[in-house]
């Protein structure tokens, strides 16, 4: 598998208040990258800087997705709260919807979802939410795309019910030989170069090196990588470079040919 | 003025997680009324109880409102918080459209916005504010309905924009000289058959006696009362036999005919 | 084992703001019990509510207990959120002194320490927040009593480092054969009488038959039931009748001969 | 009035959880302060936060003061909420309370409390609210120091009981002429020097010109400045250099002869 064109895709919005998180404007990385998902108030975020990042993301043309989350600001989103899927399902709901009325007030349209941190995580292991959630997808947004990890539950979920469905690389993570992330609390400021190689790698090979040095397979239509990653401008600068140098385009993923998506179980 | 119909909205789904406030069940006043302002979470309210107010709402077909509120849980959003006009539209936005989206989901559309408590005061008496909301009311919902209290900056600003209006004629509550509710902290628990008495005497006069003893008018298209309110059960059961036998129909503003709220300035 | 003298401890305080849970206030708890644990402000609680309980403690010569929980009031504090030892103390120390700070104000001290809900089933099964905690308590009080369960890490800990501990007996909750409780949601309205059997047979016998049937050992010093049980009121009038019949005492753990709880580990 | 010693004050550990405001890191500012106002969790700060903060101010020989503030993240404080005095000041107990909790737990002893943003411009003005707190203070902590603005209902009210009163003197804010700081969302980059010549010749003369251009009497004991004030480690940095070389020591309030601080009303 060699991609022609791939999307990257940024978490942003993600402060609080008066309250920042990185050391990365979201501004800085709007140019960068052609789908945002903006932080809708559980986890980070708030109304004034949900309408803010949707105008922003507007006027750069990039595809704007909702990014629900536990509702925990004081761990970001990357601790687990137990709840039973009808109600994690709510919560998404509860954000999926403030998130788009903005885009709607701003003319704008969903292009897909991704839940945040430990509720990403949750999804792709919860069968049971994964399917609620796509059932809720169908019903209100048939045409979003659905932002997940490659084999998990989100992924086939998304699949049986019809939804479309993103894969993800992730840039600024480590991998584990189970194609998992490695979750950590702390990334550091890894080398943008070297994300740089790593990802232009992953989309002419397909192929990444985990945390034992190990090569697997990874398929994905995305990149991700993350605005409170230090360094997060220059990861996005160079990562944007290297796809150029490898003849690889940057294309919102509402503009791929819906086609490739629209897999079958 | 004698109407010869009349709408009846009430707060619902005003618990958060576990607690409740008040007496009565939702599920006790469903069938009291036709409209029905749904908590938003900001005050009150959280995206289960939404999820099940919303689907009881429209198994009773009953008209379904965003009942928007300060970010202010502890005090029940009876406290005004000090915020710019765009800032508490960002607010209105994320909670409306939050609510719009289990309307949906459910297959319904948003009937009405009610803001609440302190925020529906402050709508009241300011102009920027009523006038950003409609703008945004405009843009996003140009048939639905805003609440208001006769002669408030909100009403002017509706009939400005031509967004449809709704002017309530608040049944647990005092009116003082100036048309303006007592705003109050505690209404105790309020005699029923007096205040079915004063709603009849309202619909069919189009006047209330206020707390000095004088009477004035008050035009309205629907009666609001608080599903806090002590005895609230009793206070609808009240209110409707008491139009019943006055020949006053219950019906939901969005089966009025529009030309009646389509009003010009 | 047959007790004497017994304590009677119950969760206090656990409204929000106008919110309030079950259908007993506190008032009509406060004659049947002897130490109350009264909420902190994160599962639920606030400082009007710790300040009006403290106060109404005093009078009724109650003994004062903090009752901290994990951070969630929606949840109220009946879901484990992930955190270490010392994240989880922090939150522990905060709480227990806004609570100490009531107490001192109305010219009282901290009886002892029982966390709520999933922290206190946290605390039973980790070593390192139970030891975290004891050194905490053994610098900042170290004469106050930590509530636990009997055969817990919480209790094996306090006795280790010579914290004075008292064991509880559970009497709105189920047992299981291990000696733990059955955790629920929702407990339903149990029969005042039946609890009162129990209680009584559990001071006398030092046995209570669990969910399956079996008799099983309970060693305890005070028993616990809980305000948002259905029914909190005829629970403690039931148990204190039968307590009375049985001739043994209702005495708040402070009073109780300290020699009885400091038992070597 | 020329003064030989002065106290400088800063308001530290005002992030929240990962987040953080201004680009200045507490573990700069603590060598350069001698008193420490130290968030308590209510408009910034969390446990864990204030663990860290009371520590490292230990270490140091930094005075700890607690630093409460209204129940509003969001708006970081700086929003007035409605409320009684008797409900401000629980909220106040409450978090004083948490915070020397903290300090015990480190073997130190509460030195002062600084009411926070709008907290600070509210007890300035409320007499009520003002003798409601010294009365508190009176009860649990006589010896510890209120900060407060020159002229305030505080300095009356902490006068009139006899509670140690600190006066400061506002080194990154504009004063206007009736003494009183221009209240203010953002205050910029302001330049280090400049606001050390400020603070220099207040304590020399006693003076500081107001954004009129008039000079004004400050009478003060404590210099103020803020750490989410841009270049904050810069702007103290300055003021030692400055206060070393015109001669004036700094020395935490705790430290400054009783006497000064215990004046008559």
């Amino acid at each position: 598998m060699a991609l022609e064109a791939v999307d990257i895709n940024c978490d942003l919005g993600e402060g609080f208040g008066r309250w920042r998180i990185g050391d990365t404007e979201d501004a800085a990385l709007m140019g960068l990258i052609s789908s945002a998902n903006i932080a809708t108030g559980f986890h980070a975020g708030d109304p004034n800087l949900m309408d803010r990042t949707v105008r922003m993301a507007v006027e750069h043309g990039v595809g704007i997705g909702a990014h629900p989350g536990y509702n925990d600001l004081k761990g970001f989103g990357r601790r687990r709260i137990d709840g039973t899927a009808r109600e994690l399902l709510n919560d998404i709901i509860y954000q999926v919807g403030a998130l788009r009325e903005f885009a709607r007030r701003h003319g704008a349209s969903l292009q897909h979802v991704k839940p945040h941190g430990a509720l990403y995580m949750e999804m792709a292991v919860n069968t049971e939410l994964s399917q609620l959630f796509m059932t809720y997808m169908q019903t209100v947004a048939p045409n979003a795309f659905v932002f997940c990890m490659s084999g998990s539950a989100t992924e086939t979920a998304a699949l049986e019910a019809g939804q479309p469905v993103i894969r993800e690389f992730y840039a600024d993570r480590d991998y584990d030989d189970s194609g998992s992330i490695v979750f950590t609390r702390d990334v550091g400021r890894p080398d943008p170069e070297a994300i740089a190689r790593k990802v232009v790698r992953a989309c002419k090979e397909g192929v990444v090196t985990t945390v034992t040095g190990t090569d697997i397979k990874v398929p994905f239509e995305s990149i991700c990588f993350h605005s409170d990653t230090l360094g997060a401008q220059e990861i996005g600068l160079a990562m944007r470079e290297g796809l150029k140098a490898a003849g690889i385009k940057i294309i919102p993923v509402s503009e791929l040919a819906k086609e490739t998506f629209r897999r079958s179980a």
